[in-house]
C-alpha cells in the first residue's frame, strides 16, 4: 500500500539504507519535485542550531523559497560539529544538487540523530547516489527513515477539491546521545504563492508542532518543511484572506494537529494523549502561558499516568505559570467532568480515575477573565519515560 | 540532644501532636519570642495564595515587623479554602494573640498539607491552648511537626562572635494531594534592624531557597521568616554595608544555602544532590536562566539518575534557555571532568560515569561570554519520584 506522501501529485519520495544506523534500517530519505517546488519552512528557536538548520536556512533565503529537494538523514544529528560539520553538510547538498541537475541553493537539508560525531562522509555520499536512483513511489519507507526513537509511523492528509495535502513527522523526545528531534514533511499539490505558503505553515505551526511538549526541551535539529508542486492546477492562492486561503489554511492545521498528537501519544514512555485547553484567559498569551505551565509539569504528568484526578496540582502550575489567575473565577474540568470551580466540586473519584486511565485525557481550565484561548499537547510520564531516558549510556 | 534552634538566645520553641495529621504525629508547632522579634519574611510569588500567607503578609506591614510568635501546623495547607479559610487562619491567630497576651497583628501563621479542605478548627484550637503551654526546648520536635513527605530532619547554624544563626525547613517536591510547601524557619539572636534583616534574608533566599528546584512546582504556601531577639547583644546591625553586616549576610547566607541543599537532596524520588554553576553568562539574568533551564531538564535529570556524562542533554538545555550563548565559547564539566569545550571532549565514560553515582554532582557551565554567575540546586529524577507522584490517589 502507497504512502499518503505519495498521493500528492508532482513529487517523488524515496527512501534507502545508507548504513548511517547502527541497525542498518532505513536512514536516507529524499523528496524530489518534479519541476521546482515552492517551500515554506519553520527552524527550531534553540541558539544551538545544527549545521543542516543553518545551510537550509541560507537555502531558504537564496534560493528565494523555490526548492527541487529535500534530504533527511537519520542516525546523525550533525550538531555541536563545529567548522568541519558545516563543511560536510555543504558537500551533502553540493553532491545531491550534481546528481538531480539542480542549483545548491535548490536544496533543503535534515538530520537527526547523534550529536557531537562528525556525519560519516563516505556513507552519506554513497547513500545520495543510491536513493537519487531508488524508486520515488517510496512514502512508506521515506517514514521509517526518518524514525529514531519513534516507535510509530506518524502521517495525516486531507483532500482539498482537487488537491491534497498530506504530511509525516517524527519525534517523542529527546534521548541520549540523540536528540529525538521533532522533524515535520508536508506535501501539498495545491498552488500557493511563497508569501502565502510560509504564513501559512507558521499559524498551523503554531497550534500544532509549536503547542506540543514531551519533556520541554527542544531540539537543535527540529524543523517542518512544506512544500507545494501546484500541481493540483486551478487558481494559485496569493493572499492570506478569503475562501480558498481559510480552507487551505484549516486542511494544513487539520494535517499539522493530527501530526503533532501522534507526536505527544508517541512521547518517550508515553501511556496517553493529554490535551491542555485553556480558554477565557486574559490574554492569548496568558492563554498558552498557563497551557504550558500545566502541560510541562511534571506533577501533572504524573498525576495523568497515575489517572488521579488531582485538581491542586493543576491549580497549583497555573498560579506559578505568570498568567493573570482569580483563583474564585477558576474551574478545571478532567475528561469533561468538573472538579473545581472557585472552589473543590464533589466527584466520584473512581469512577474519574477510570475516564483518566483512556487513551485522549481532555484537561479543560476556564479562567473566567478573558477571552484568550490555547490548546497545548502533552503525554504522561510514566517509569517508562525514566527507563528510556536513565538507562541509555553515553 | 537540643536542636540547635534552642541554642539561639531570646526564644521558645515548642511542638505539640494537634491532630491534624492522620498519621497522629507531630503536627503544631510555635516560636515564641522572649520579648518582641524583629521579623523579615518572603513569600510565595504563586498567584494562587494560601490564607496564612495573605494573614501574615498583613502582620507584616501591621505589626512593622515586631512579632511576638510564629505558628505553623503540618498537614493541612489551608490553601483554595475561600472566605471560610481566612476566618480560620484569622481566629486561629486571634486564639494564640489571647494566649500569649499580644496584638493578632503580632502573629505570623504557615501552613502546610492537603489543599482545599478546611482545617479542623476544634483540633487547631485546642492544639494551641496545648502548644502553648508545652515546653519550650523542643527545637527538635518542631522540626519534625513542619514535615510531610520529607524523609529527614533538615537543620543548619552558624555561630557569628557572641550569637548565632540556626534555621530549620521542610519541602521535597509538591505530592497529591498535599502541597510539600517550602517552608525556612530561622532565628538568630544578633541584634539586627528590620529593614536590614529584610534586605540580608531576601538576598539570602535568593541564592538559596529561590534557587532550589526539586520539581519546577511552586508551592501556594512557601515561606521563609527569619527572627531576631537580639539578644546576643553587642551593636545592632542598622546599615546593609561594613564587616557586621557582611559577616552577618555570609553566616546566613551559609545557613540558608545549607537548608536548601538538604531540600534538594531530599527532594522526592532523589538519589542524589546536583549542583548546576553557570559562569561567564552574558549577564546575571542569562546565568540564572541558563541554571534553572538545565537544572530543570527533565533529560538531564534522569541522565543524573543514570549516572551518565550526557552532555548533549545539557547543551540542548542550554540552547533553548533563551540565555546568549556561543557554543564555541562554552565549556562543560561534570563532577570535575570537562566533556564539552567548543566540541566533544575525551574522557573515559565508565570512570565518570562512576564519579557520577555520589551523593553530590556539579554540573560546571562556563559560558565564556560575559561575568553573570548563578547557582541553581536540584535532585535527579528516579523511578521512585513517578512512583511517589503518581501511585497516590486524590
Amino acid at each position: 500500500m502507497k504512502n499518503i506522501l505519495n498521493k500528492v501529485a508532482g513529487f517523488s519520495v524515496k527512501a534507502v539504507k545508507a548504513g548511517i544506523k547502527e541497525s542498518g534500517a532505513l536512514d536516507l530519505g529524499l523528496i524530489v519535485a518534479d519541476e521546482m517546488a515552492t517551500a515554506a519552512a519553520v527552524f527550531t528557536q534553540s541558539k544551538v542550531v545544527a549545521a543542516p538548520v543553518t545551510l537550509s536556512r541560507k537555502a531558504m533565503k537564496n534560493s528565494k523559497g523555490l526548492i527541487k529537494a529535500m534530504l533527511v538523514n537519520a542516525g546523525n544529528a550533525n550538531a555541536c560539529t563545529g567548522a568541519e560539520g558545516m563543511k560536510n553538510a555543504s558537500s551533502s547538498a553540493k553532491a545531491l544538487a550534481k546528481d538531480l541537475g539542480c542549483k545548491q541553493s535548490e536544496i533543503l537539508l535534515c538530520s537527526t540523530g547523534i550529536i557531537g560525531v562528525q556525519l560519516p562522509m563516505e556513507k552519506i555520499l554513497n547513500g545520495i547516489k543510491k536513493v537519487c536512483s531508488s524508486k520515488g513511489d517510496a512514502g512508506k519507507e521515506f517514514a521509517q527513515a526518518i524514525m529514531t526513537t519513534d516507535l510509530v509511523e506518524k502521517k495525516a492528509s486531507v483532500k482539498l477539491g482537487r488537491g491534497m495535502i498530506a504530511g509525516v513527522c517524527k519525534g517523542s523526545g529527546m534521548i541520549a546521545p540523540n536528540m529525538a528531534t521533532m522533524l515535520g514533511f508536508i506535501l501539498t499539490d495545491i498552488p500557493v504563492t511563497r508569501t502565502v505558503l510560509q504564513k501559512a505553515l507558521k499559524d498551523a505551526v503554531d497550534v500544532s508542532f509549536n503547542s506540543v511538549t514531551v519533556d520541554s526541551d527542544t531540539s537543535t535539529n527540529d524543523t517542518v518543511i512544506l512544500l507545494s508542486s501546484g500541481k493540483a492546477g486551478g487558481r494559485v492562492i496569493n493572499k492570506t484572506s478569503g475562501n480558498a486561503y481559510n480552507d487551505f489554511l484549516a486542511a494544513l492545521k487539520e494535517v499539522a494537529v493530527s501530526l503533532a498528537e501522534q507526536i505527544a501519544r508517541d512521547g518517550e514512555g508515553a501511556t496517553k494523549l493529554v490535551r491542555v485547553n485553556v480558554r477565557n484567559a486574559k490574554s492569548i498569551k496568558d492563554a498558552k502561558l498557563a497551557a504550558k505551565t500545566v502541560a510541562e509539569s511534571p506533577l501533572v504528568k504524573t498525576a495523568m499516568f497515575g489517572c488521579d484526578p488531582n485538581w491542586g496540582r493543576i491549580i497549583a502550575a497555573l498560579g506559578r505559570s505568570g498568567a493573570a489567575i482569580n483563583e474564585n473565577k477558576t474551574s478545571i474540568s478532567l475528561a469533561g467532568k468538573v472538579i473545581f470551580a472557585g472552589s473543590p466540586q464533589d466527584f466520584n473519584a473512581s469512577t474519574l480515575s477510570k475516564k483518566l486511565g483512556k487513551k485522549e485525557v481532555d484537561i479543560d481550565i476556564d479562567l473566567g477573565i478573558g477571552k484568550g484561548e490555547a490548546t497545548m499537547l502533552t503525554c504522561d510520564y510514566s517509569y517508562d519515560y525514566i527507563k528510556i531516558n536513565a538507562e541509555y549510556h553515553t
